[in-house]
């Protein structure tokens, strides 16, 4: 069952962190640029290795300290298929090294065609990418979620449903208000009901949530109405999430959740942080370093908390 | 401005309805799988190209009385970066038959990851698809829809917004109540007020609506709300739209709508009414009658509610 496998990593590494890649062109380092694309800034396919390149370097120096890597595939499929080239290369050279791969890919339809796009990133044959878990879009209702239930029952792989982002403007619909619950608390609903019947050996189900690192009250709430689902608490560090807003997205077993950084890690080099010890050819170091820190800040606040996984 | 240079391919050819490509596996004629697959049924590259020659042939027998394509992604996805790539060919061979493409990718993510999209789906640059028009889901709020905006405005492309989708379980978000108001009214007031500012010569903006053709009320009371948006209205055919409930999501300019139909069309050849006149080796011609049939059914029900815009 993907949660109990999840699980077990987090404990062995004691890492409840992951690493999101998210290659925006402005926080891949000059050298590199000049390096692969030869003054054609506008040639995909140069662009294309670059991306993997750079991702390749990242995982180099976090694959034995983090449980999962998080690729964000819109900064990949900037690049068409070249990109969406990349996009397989990374998570296959990911998935080599021991990482777990949650595809952010935000994919929602109606069910017939939803059935495509499992086949796709939770599918195990040729010609799928065999990520270990992808990120949904709840705004279609279950029918579009139905056919990435069934590789999470039948195949071993999790879901993390779109419940309460981080992003500002995630009021607009999230938060409007119906028989006096919001919006997420109903797509939260849904969740806990969708994962009925499938708890793991650790007391979680593989139907997980997206719920936002940057509100904190919203958080805690999510957890009490979501005990046995999983949360990927994105918006950590870059978009303004800290680690003393977390420890009440975790549960009493000092589980429940992964907190994701993306530009803070694969861009640490460029923070004043690091600044001083790194420069733009060492961000795969700075980007271990940030990790590292990333990895103590959290469990700090968590121990304070008394919710310890080991 | 998209809407108006829309319009006017819609009236030029008296016709509302586009056709939606979704060439599912089971959809695909055999002596096709048998000439391009060459008994490897798992051979992405070859997946692909079939895709390709599928969805070309259906182009061919169309691109003179339709005036857009709707690729659906997700079926090219399915096969990766060999998908895509077929997928960015038959976006590219559409548009040089003169078609409006409107890429069914229902996008949705913060606004920085959205900036990637946007600038891949309707960019105009190198390694852009510079498709005319995509979708989008609106559960992340107004920031993630504003890169998509920004190519609206500056740069003649136009965006559809999930607002009431055509699937079952659409009521699981979209129906519930808040402040009186569904949560899809909620949506079209978003995309009311995304809109403002932004008419053509026609009166529409070019910030549309997916409104499914599966629920007519839902259909005509969003009409009255959004009344300067197009509405592109999926459900059509296979998912039980009919054609005597569809008057109601058109303005009394005979404007306001266009009707989507995929496999009633791509897959004409594999229905009752169509199997005495053609077979799977003229699968191009029957979707051809049936985008025609199409087409006359949908202006003659307009024509009785006396809408015609022309």
């Amino acid at each position: 069952m993907f949660t109990d496998k999840l699980i077990e990593r987090i404990i062995e590494m004691k890492n409840h962190c992951i690493v999101g890649i998210d290659p925006h062109y402005n926080i891949i380092p000059d050298h590199l640029k000049n390096q692969y694309l030869k003054g054609e800034e506008e040639n995909a396919e140069n662009l294309a290795e670059l991306l993997y390149v750079f991702s390749k370097e990242i995982i180099d120096h976090i694959y034995d300290i983090v449980p999962a890597v998080k690729p964000q595939i819109a900064f990949f499929e900037r690049y068409g298929s070249s990109g969406l080239r990349a996009f397989e290369r990374v998570c296959g050279y990911a998935k080599r090294k021991g990482l777990f791969i949650i595809a952010d890919v935000k994919r929602g339809d109606i069910g017939s065609t939803c059935e495509a796009y499992s086949h796709y990133y939770l599918g195990e044959g040729p010609g799928s990418l065999a990520c270990d878990a992808i990120t949904v879009n709840p705004y279609l209702g279950r029918d579009s979620i139905d056919p990435f239930i069934e590789k999470c029952i039948n195949g071993d792989k999790g879901i993390f449903i779109l419940v309460k982002t981080s992003n500002k403007s995630s009021v607009d619909i999230q938060d409007l208000t119906c028989d006096g619950k919001r919006i997420y608390e109903h797509a939260a609903e849904m969740v806990v009901s969708l994962g009925k019947g499938h708890k793991g050996a650790r007391g979680y189900n593989p139907i997980g949530a997206v719920v936002g690192g940057t509100f904190r009250e919203e958080g805690e709430k999510l957890r009490s109405i979501m005990k046995a689902n999983y949360f990927l608490v994105p918006g950590y560090g870059a978009q303004g999430g800290s680690a003393s807003d977390l420890p009440g997205y975790f549960n009493e077993d000092g589980l429940g959740s992964i907190i994701n950084s993306s530009r803070g890690i694969i861009g640490a080099y460029l923070l004043y942080k690091y600044k001083r010890d790194y420069d733009e050819k060492s961000y795969g170091k700075a980007a271990r370093r940030a990790a590292l820190d990333m990895r103590d800040e959290i469990n700090s606040h968590l121990e304070k908390n008394d919710k310890v996984a080991w």
